[in-house]
């Protein structure tokens, strides 16, 4: 069998395009799974999984439960609210402690960026990154990818703009390195406050008017606006965002081509886009989180095969 | 096979008679699988269940849990407070997404009336209503119905009276509609600021004083004071509600005959009732709790059967 | 096959040494079975454990969970924060609703002292004490025990030290009673308003001065500072604990011999250790989480099959 190039999914700066390959090709066989009647497999019996999340998160940790399960893993929870992280204890011993209790795998979230990094470096256990601060968000970028390629056929030579808080978005630096690795055209649309200084060196293209970026792309992925941060000085107003950046479908409508919206979740409706571009056909959102549990599948069981 | 129905449990409302007595008749299965040594039976493998709890609960998520569990379900928890719910995504988003992940059955607690048959015109699943706000608390009717039938052999021409706050609660509705299905006499007891304007229409018996309504009955079932409301002007003081509504063993050893006592807990021992009546043999109230699994195991079951 | 003199494992007061004994022997064969690739047994497929924290805990309750888990038991968890506690319900009620759904076996962890035995005077299920109060926390201590037999070969003959605040802490006090049970020689050394009045009645030697007290000992066993408690006037500060009673590197190269040290997690590191004393090759820190998971395996299934 062929196996990933690495032993845990820190980021997807860490693949090469043959282990995002394999990593399709296997969550392929898990979405037929989980479209039998019988949604399990009893692959990972011999697996136990410890879901580490020092942030609040529901659709991300409800995907990996679910993924877990399905593969029938043994699972643990841990979330940092309950935990003794509150007394003082550091993240390596947090971690060591568990491990000690033979746990093979970690899926952390944690708010600091490189937690997973620097864990990997220090402890014995397979990691999965489900989202490191304004860092890395692999298995978003890898489902995104997915759901385009089962979409419009492949992503190679595909035409994608991310719209939105690119700024403090892990899901937006992860869609760029997955996008770029397969040969997809990237370019980034937001506010300029909103855009890192950096972003020239990542090799995107820039754009500030939505329509001309929803012109240029065949997809359309928009950002979820972060109502927390809206009341942060350089940050526009709620309305003024939806009003430069929401799409609507008048908008969609005029368009010169039929292009595909993605959006991570969860959406404020009325705000990047509203409720009837949403639910309408160009929509793939709910593939997208259908496909996130094949491709959470698809990223544990590759990285078991190399525990084992 | 007799089927249900309906394909949802939303409200006694939506239940016919036939369809009670299959859920009792199907409960009385399970509930001789729970008191086996070994309390579990495969049926449901190949089914996934969300339990979905927007409001604070712990016997009734319990009690759903270990229905599913005992069902051999795959159960996925999620609770409001750890949720998307609080970033502003709209209930139908919520569920579809939950739902994109394969999920085959919902067991909602929501404090808003009608949230369960909202969302039963919007997605494709099967929905639980486990409480929705004052509305209806089906499962909690039918396990009470069946521990009265357990009790006194039938339901049908029992003298039934619910005392307390009628106004605010989900649990004197759906056993009302439970009762009056099944041909028992309904009346309902309680202070007059707690009793619905719409009461007389509901077709039961209405009487302040509870020496009376406890004459007239069969069974009592003693509904909780929720103390959270106890500071609203209409309202009793806890005091004057247990001196005028709580039922003491002086006051039940005074009644003609001898009654049957339920209470759907948590129950304020000296408020509703003394410790020496909770723990009486007039008292079922454990029963209740018993009978609840094999309420819901067969509630979920029959459900079920009509995914297939 | 031998059984436990107890139906229960309230506190390590109530076990006598053959107890011990045969907790450790079946621990021994539950640590084999964590240590095969396939780290389950279907032992306990027919019994249902709840978990009951009326306390935050987290290591505790993730050891119990693996333990419960790898028996093949059906775990039920139920925290205090989402419980019906909040309500005014009172325990015996809480816990009688819970038993009511046909649970076998309560693994509690509860503010009071002495809410274990409580309990087990009025509920008909097995309890396992999670730590109750500033009372007895009997999973730990003997996972201590067990550790320092593994390491050392044996507990009896032993000079162990605990250092601390053996004032509150439920690991100290079911610390010494294990210990002494199995003809270790205990010393307790903290400051003196951390030393119980009572401490002479137990039959320890008390020592305050920490290099006394590491040179006479094989096993210095270090509790963790409630950095909590550190407001209250008769406690030292934290800078004023660590000069005094907290082991260095330096201080422990310069015993007379190689001495072992203990934690029950989690640590302050630089507190009552410093870094390079928790990661040396004598400190058996993580060895000590590992074994709890064999020891609550141990406790369960002897206490299980009581039940049967």
């Amino acid at each position: 069998m062929s196996q990933l190039s690495v032993n845990h999914l820190l980021g997807i700066k860490y693949l090469n395009e043959a282990d995002i390959q394999l990593i399709f090709e296997t969550a392929d066989q898990f979405k037929e799974v989980i479209n039998r009647p019988i949604k399990k497999v009893p692959s990972l019996r011999d697996i136990t999984i410890a879901n580490l999340f020092f942030e609040n998160s529901t659709r991300t940790k409800l995907s990996f439960e679910l993924a877990e399960k399905r593969l029938s893993a043994d699972v643990i929870n841990f979330s940092a609210s309950q935990s003794s992280v509150k007394k003082g204890e550091t993240l390596i011993d947090t971690v060591n402690n568990i491990l000690s209790m033979k746990v093979d795998m970690v899926v952390m979230r944690h708010p600091s960026p490189g937690a997973g990094i620097f864990l990997s470096k220090h402890i014995d256990a397979s990691i999965v990154n489900a989202g490191d601060g304004a860092h890395e968000h692999p298995t978003q970028a890898l489902l995104d990818s997915y759901s385009i390629r089962e979409s419009l056929g492949s992503v190679k030579g595909k035409n994608v703009v991310i719209v939105g808080d690119i700024l403090h978005s892990r899901v937006a630096l992860s869609n760029i390195y997955a996008l770029q690795l397969q040969g997809a055209n990237v370019m980034v649309c937001g506010p300029k406050t909103l855009l890192p200084k950096y972003i020239k060196d990542l090799g995107v293209k820039v754009e500030t008017n939505l329509r001309k970026a929803l012109n240029w792309c065949d997809v359309a992925n928009m950002l979820r606006v972060q109502n927390e941060r809206m009341d942060i000085s350089y940050f526009p107003t709620t309305r003024e965002y939806a009003q430069q950046f929401g799409v609507n479908k008048v908008l969609l409508d005029s368009l010169d081509k039929k292009i595909t919206i993605m959006h991570p979740g969860p959406i404020n409706r009325g705000v990047e886009i509203t409720s009837d571009v949403a639910d309408s056909d160009q929509s793939i959102i709910l593939n997208q989180v259908e496909n996130g549990v094949a491709i959470r599948m698809a990223v544990i069981y590759l990285l078991a095969s190399k525990i084992k």
